[in-house]
């Protein structure tokens, strides 16, 4: 029997992966106590980065943020395995750590990350209202467009 | 009547903003437990940013300085909030997490959110006393000079 | 009595500094219930920085490792000190946030930060295994090559 957040991504037309495997010597998430600390999640779609480049000259703001909705829905990927696959189990979006690759004069950071911020919210309702910092880097792994890291509260 | 902390803030002249709102879709802080998980504040004054630009080149080591300051006092009136208005309920600072709009050849981000540390300290005491790191980035939200997150322990 | 983490070191052939002193207001790391936040941590060796550059023009692939692989050593240095000098205590590692003074074109990030991941896993085995994200900065503290911040979960 499909949970009430399973529900509402099939509402939402989305199907979670498999969390991508880390690209390095690490694991997905952490669980502390409560806390499940997931690992930065880039815009993987099938193995392979979906979103390359740089927001401001080569992508637009509406490409970051669609970079941004995919890393969180590997970020949901890696805490639905954190639950044991049930997603009912959490409590809380804590908090989401944004990473914009963009030119240093691109400003729109909080409006790309919130491709992220807004699928946490459309998925968990108020549970999913978190605390968060969109910053710029100055460069990213495989040169992905968004890199977003997370902390959640489960039961 | 005044707290501890409050008359601190006044000996220091210091007037706490009500908490700036996001600007996107997410909330200010999330507390899990004793902790309170602070958004990414930037120098908002007023509804206004008030450091705008890129310290090592359009901004002095001074005005980033200043900025960081005026974060962390963004982060206390955030932090005020999320403990009912009562900040003598903080038993510590426990981490900040400054980010530097600045120059590739710049090298003193420490210096810049010391103007945030040195606050804190000022404020709390040896409660005020941090982890923290201090790094460059590419770009920030509106072009602020400084970007900073924190994670506090409340009673 | 060597503990088990300390006869590790020895094989690996690390000798642990005493942690480096923080460079401006903050300290080297905060206990938070069973937590460890530990500071932003470059690479400095006998209190000078030993990697300084930005992988992908000054510095190669391989000294932003071996400059990830010396953060980690003052991370343990600071563990250490935050456990009272028995690694042994130390439960799992939590998560490593690496930063990357990289080109904006680099794209190599986790294999540098690999430098750290991989000396926890060696030095603790599975409880080394960790959440980690790794991101390109703009530009860092003193040049640095790399800084890494990490929380650990101590008995």
């Amino acid at each position: 029997m499909a949970g009430t957040v399973d529900r509402r991504l099939q509402e939402l037309g989305i199907s979670l992966p498999s969390g991508p495997a880390p690209v390095a010597n690490y694991v997905p998430y952490v669980v502390h106590g409560k806390l499940v600390f997931v690992s930065g999640q880039v815009p993987f779609v099938d193995g392979k980065l979906a979103f390359v480049g740089t927001v401001g000259s080569t992508l637009a703001l509406e490409d970051g943020q669609a970079a941004a909705r995919t890393c969180a829905i590997n970020i949901l990927a890696q805490v639905k395995a954190a639950c044991g696959g049930d997603l009912d189990r959490v409590t809380q979006c804590v908090r989401l750590g944004g990473y914009v690759n963009a030119t240093p004069e691109f400003r729109q950071h909080p409006q790309v990350v919130n491709g992220a911020s807004d699928l946490m919210v459309a998925v968990f309702g108020d549970r999913g209202r978190h605390a968060r910092f969109a910053v710029g880097a100055g460069s990213l792994p495989g040169g992905a467009a968004v890199e977003i890291e997370g902390i959640f509260e489960i039961a």
